[in-house]
């Protein structure tokens, strides 16, 4: 029997609630038991497979609820694939990701899950999830929402941005709130004004304002926090949870805590992007501002303090990545001369765990919150939970041995994201990703990548945790 | 080794994070391991006690935050001692208390401190610690905090009511959170403006108004929010962090919530009075409404939606007692005639734990939230986490098996406190405590006292471990 | 000379921001002096006609901004003509009307303003003034603006509701918005969510709720909140200020007032439908309920308060009519079995002066205040002042002389609206217009019409004063 | 007749209202008439005195609510006597004055009064009227309050600073507010945490920072906002309506703003050093600082923004000057080595008008709402109006001509403050002071002056007419 388990001895479990100084039993793919160090309940353990964390932090693995591998934009596709970008996630301490079905307008949600199915199959090196993308709310998708409830796709994106592409008009959000509301999903947001910014857009490029910081310029906070008004409204009245992605403004910030404070059941995301880069990031000259375009659009610097205090007040309650990474050869410089020809996204899910880590070192956030913000909220947000996000008997042996210590430099050089450029390259982090097991296996051992494609299951969820 | 070991099986292991279906090893006095259910880790385990929980919550041991053993107020004293005060807290499910120790004017703290080190020495059922009421802040007690910091004794309860006894003007209260800010201590506030209450007192009296339900007209709602608020804004003024106990009016909420949203470090407290009774009570005739005389006052119904949502928003963080018991007979008696006289303060270290189980069962609460505000907030706030507020390897094997189906009935008949009157005689609870563990022992067992007086220890405190 | 002058003698003299005991001397059309009672100046003074006011109130004529006198709804017309409504509004001592000309989509600017034009001509018992409702936002319709606002139509009202009939998105109200900041317009706004409304009414009117009453449950106030602060916000991009019309529910309110504790150059209007009826009369039986169908609805009673509170600390300005009146018989009815087809709107122009009178009596406004809102407010806001909205030297002799002490009831069998019903029926009000002048002409002489149409003349506006 | 009639012809009159091209003919110290502009009423007018005010503004004379002449402070007295500071005031186009007269502790309000009414009479150039600062609120005092509101001294004010001086506790404070509410009396406060200021100074001298900079630093903005939502709170228990004197943070107007919006009748005034002047000049070399210190003290100039939107949005209602001159040799000078031994108070009687003409230069106000916080609000609030404050028939001839062209420069060498230095030194102010009549008489004659110690005549006020 022993052949078949790992052991974990000497690190320090971290939990969004508990630091614990125990070694970890892992049997089968799931975590069996912990015990303290040096107890004889311990010390009675063998193992087949034994790793020695003295030193390190033992944490669950990452859950980035928020990627899009393979995405078609604007006549490209997101340059990661889910071999390429699960492979990059788990060298960056995460061991699940929930990527986004899309439906296309006039098509079912059926046909754009499974084409989402058939892409992602086989070719993980971690589990999987999927939110679907509604692109054409009416009668027929509205239904299909219950079906994909059941089969465990329990959350559905929709754009206040991007008409004509993903828009829906208020009146499709309500209706898809209501049904929400009724069948258990979680409706999640882009909350920007897209009309009002499509208006702005086609101003500036008539201005000759053509340059990427333009982008930063027209996508305004005041539209942004508005949507995030309309959304909170728009649910309050549909009696339905909201989920908002990719909050980058001081107001939007706002508008959630004011929402939360009420006791509404009111949700917030941001990723890294906002936290660690800036609107001087898009004015980069000779286009390399092209490189940060992504939509909600990077803010003001002033604004990254909101975020932070965000998350250290739960206002925000998970770090994602909205990983979309554009090669800035060929990709990105589809917009030269057109702003609004960039694609929209960047590259970030390997560099989630790090980041956030720095934060722990520069005193911004605990441990217990970075694991809470990056691994257990996002889990039991959108029904993972207890089987990701913690460390537990029961749980799946997700388990990351992080080295706090080790030094590195963020570099597209040494990335494994499949993309031309990092979006922090040459920033110093104290801290790195030593070894990473899912489901008790090894993807990456001492930084090596000893996963595989197809390792990577797909786990259907249950509903929203906050709200059951 | 396994004659001294416990272990608790086929329980659900409920802690502030998790809900772990998990046997729970126990070997002296500390939590050592948990092991899956029918893992064969776990069935490899033997103990000399075996404690069969199938079908039972496996909870860590309520950390009760704010009691007043014996406490002298008026010419008599809290009628429960350390002795029957924390065998009736065991009887609830509560294995911590956080007792006051009281300065006089005129006395150092140390005076104070060492006075009730020796009431609470060797009679308490249950673990105990102290934080230290400062009435008379000066140049040397300033000094002496330092002291009580390294001591173990962290945090320091203020007046802003009840002027000529407890009570520190707003210079004084500048000063200790000043020198709390340097320290690492906490100051704890009683926010209410005595000065005004105490016209109002007067002004009632004079006109007659000497019913129990008078002094829930006196001190006002708006006179606690405005001490709440005035207390937030000294603490920005000294760069400390702030803990304002016995939360009960949604306006206090409110100042609290709007501070937190700035992201300042002030954290509240209820009880469970607050949150299950109300002016209606006050209001009982035949002057029984003088069982629900305590400070702050019941408050209006309409205030108790306020404080359940503070506690699932995290605007309040802590569900304390405030256990502080006067008999009906003799000592609320004192004041018949002049509501003032009565003395102040309601029992509730027995009923803690079940009325907040029943919060749970009328969907209030998460059952995850019902521990981190009872076990593991209070824990972590005032120092004594991860000994206290969790099941994990390492921590105090302070454990409560409880039942959540049982009903039961509260009654000063039935109830172990040491008086004739319970605030909630009557009531009707689904969920009861089975058996309580403190480091490893049995105190209660069955619902059968297997404690004793001089079993509990006092335990040393170290920072507020929100802020470190 | 004195053969063509008016002198007022004896009358208290109100404006925005004096009560003055002063006789008024006329002279062509417009006031000349004002002396004090009694002086040797005021004893020296004859005139043709003398009017003696003493015990009455001497005040400006109304101005109601906010005016649909045949306006086509849902395949009827509003049942007052220009004829018969403004005289209808000299008997409620109103002297100005502003309004509406309307744009069908697909037609100029100019077509609409020169039909409305035409209806008028010649058929006013008082002046008149047009807004410009724009149906159709684009590129030719944004350029007439311009002309517009030189030709003194300088406000220009869209709507958020009504989606295929007057429904302007928000990429149309921020190009609108945009050029009126340009031009010196100002923009009137109908703030509810009509795209999300529509949803409702939808599914209220397949649900067989067909009565009156749902017409005010569909339309909620999260729905009217919500347009309001998108208004705002998109005001804040386009950096043009904002005039709310009918506002009727508490949360606007709160927008408004947020908006303007920011200092921004946001205005809102209420009618007295919204300050003296609510949902009660929505529910009436009998279809009786339809009387009382209008947008945004009227509300739940609770709301009142608020609206009178906004009234005195300014965050309203302005209360107009919304005058729209159907009759019960042969339009109202149209809605039987379906509350969408009732036409919206109530009577009102004949009132609005009384029943804002007897607020003053019961204490909720000031007598100032009374005409700052009912007369000066509104004639700045829209450029009319000072020729309307004061009575100084140089103003247009628009006079009510307004008995403040007779008692009248409310009833459409006395009042000149030509509509079968009263929206305040049977309402007992104190103080009743005795006189009234228009540019110095009797229009209502003691109680009997002595005006005639065609004595009213169109009234060119200059730009918003609140702004310039 | 004529001969004692004096007719100002040819200016524009402006009033918080209105703005009329009108003669203005005065009789017997009162405004008896205005005619429009060559109208044959106006061309009918003879007088004995005749100004020719062209191109000139008639405006009422200011009202300064808020000065201390001859106030003894630490030892000394404010420089300016009644006969200096009306003469300045005057100068400055100020003609009604109302100062403080003082209770000391121990003593009846009776006589501080006395004391008061006799440095005054026989003085001024200019009327003048008295608040009453209560020093001791007890039983006495309070019962005194009923009788002075009976002659005329209709507010009383009280400060939450100086402990041990002027200083009144919560309870004093409640009380005096329960009396005002009763006998219609309106409550002034000096809104700063005096308690906790006191330590801040301790602390500050104890580290060695004596320069009057420092006075800035430790009366902390969050102090001022803490003490004005403390009043706020107070006035809301006795039902009292509250005026808060020279208001300066950002955070003090937000408590305004959020109590109006609440309907609460909560005023405040600001004075222009928060508008003008801030921490730069208290950091000032050379002890140069000193001249500029006052409580509230200056803030940084980002403040200033805050409290010029308040008056916009009438937030703030009056700007008042706390004119309180200490000369900088041997006065200012007595705090060399220890700001707290700086006399507080600055010069400003004269300056009022002119800064804030200045402000309407620059775009700040408009001209009437210039009027509106110079003039009649504070004639309303303190129960001068319709005698001070307008120019209407019937008020007292307190009429000033500016000339809102001419080009001045602020400084000690030109004003006539009888103090050795100008706050506002160099200060360029488009608009000057050209002739006042105070009750008809002509007091300044074309920058003569021409008036006389003792024509300024005591005023008895009425309520408060916000409340009445």
């Amino acid at each position: 029997m022993s052949s078949t388990r790992t052991l974990i001895r000497g690190g320090l479990v971290i939990t969004a609630a508990d630091e614990i100084h125990a070694d970890v039993l892992i049997e089968e793919g799931r975590i069996v038991a912990l015990a303290a160090h040096g107890s004889d309940v311990a010390e009675g353990w063998t193992a087949g497979r034994t790793i020695d964390a003295t030193g390190k932090y033992v944490i669950p693995g990452g859950v980035d609820a928020h990627t899009h591998m393979e995405m078609p934009f604007g006549g490209t596709f997101a340059a990661d694939t889910f071999e390429t970008g699960t492979r990059a996630a788990a060298w960056g301490g995460t061991t699940t990701i929930v990527d986004f079905a899309i439906q296309s307008p006039g098509q079912a949600l059926r046909t754009g899950l499974d084409a989402w199915y058939a892409k992602a199959d086989g070719n993980c090196a971690i589990d999987y999830a999927f939110h679907m993308i509604m692109a054409d709310v009416n009668e027929s998708s509205l239904k299909e929402m219950d079906l994909l409830v059941q089969e465990g796709v329990t959350s559905f994106k929709l754009f206040m941005a991007y008409p004509g592409v993903f828009y829906s008009d208020d009146g499709q959000i309500l209706r898809a709130m209501q049904r929400a509301a009724h069948n258990g999903g979680l409706i999640m947001m882009h909350a920007e004004n897209g009309i009002a910014i499509d208006v702005l857009v086609e101003q500036a490029l008539a201005a000759g304002h053509t340059d990427p910081r333009y982008h930063g310029e027209v996508r305004k906070v005041l539209l942004e926090a508005e949507a995030t008004h309309r959304a909170i409204q728009l649910a309050r009245v549909a009696e339905a949870p909201l989920y908002v992605v990719h909050v980058s403004a001081e107001e939007a910030v706002a508008e959630l805590a004011a929402a939360r404070d009420k006791g509404l059941p009111v949700f917030g995301e941001t990723c890294p992007q906002y936290l660690f880069l800036s609107t001087d990031n898009l004015a980069e000259p000779d286009f390399e501002g092209s490189k940060y375009v992504c939509s909600t659009p990077l803010r003001p610097k002033e604004h990254q303090d909101a975020l932070w205090r965000g998350l250290r007040t739960n206002d925000l309650q998970v770090v994602s990545t909205d990983h979309c990474p554009f090669c800035f050869a060929g990709q990105k410089e589809m917009g030269r001369g057109d702003f609004s020809k960039i694609p929209n996204g960047l590259p970030g899910v390997e560099n989630r765990m790090d980041l956030l880590h720095q934060a722990v070192v520069e005193g911004k956030l605990t441990r217990r919150r970075w694991i809470e913000i990056a691994c257990a909220s996002p889990a039991r947000m959108f029904g993972l939970y207890p089987r990701k996000g913690t460390i537990a008997p029961g749980a799946d042996a997700d388990v990351v041995i992080y080295d706090p210590h080790t030094e590195q430099t963020v570099s597209a050089e040494t990335h494994h994201m499949d993309v031309d450029y990092s979006a922090y390259e040459g920033k110093r982090i104290t801290g790195q990703v030593e070894t990473v097991l899912s489901r008790g296996e090894l993807v990456i051992d001492k930084r090596q990548f000893t996963g595989r494609a197809g390792h990577g299951q797909y786990t259907p969820r249950s509903l929203c945790q906050y709200l059951t």
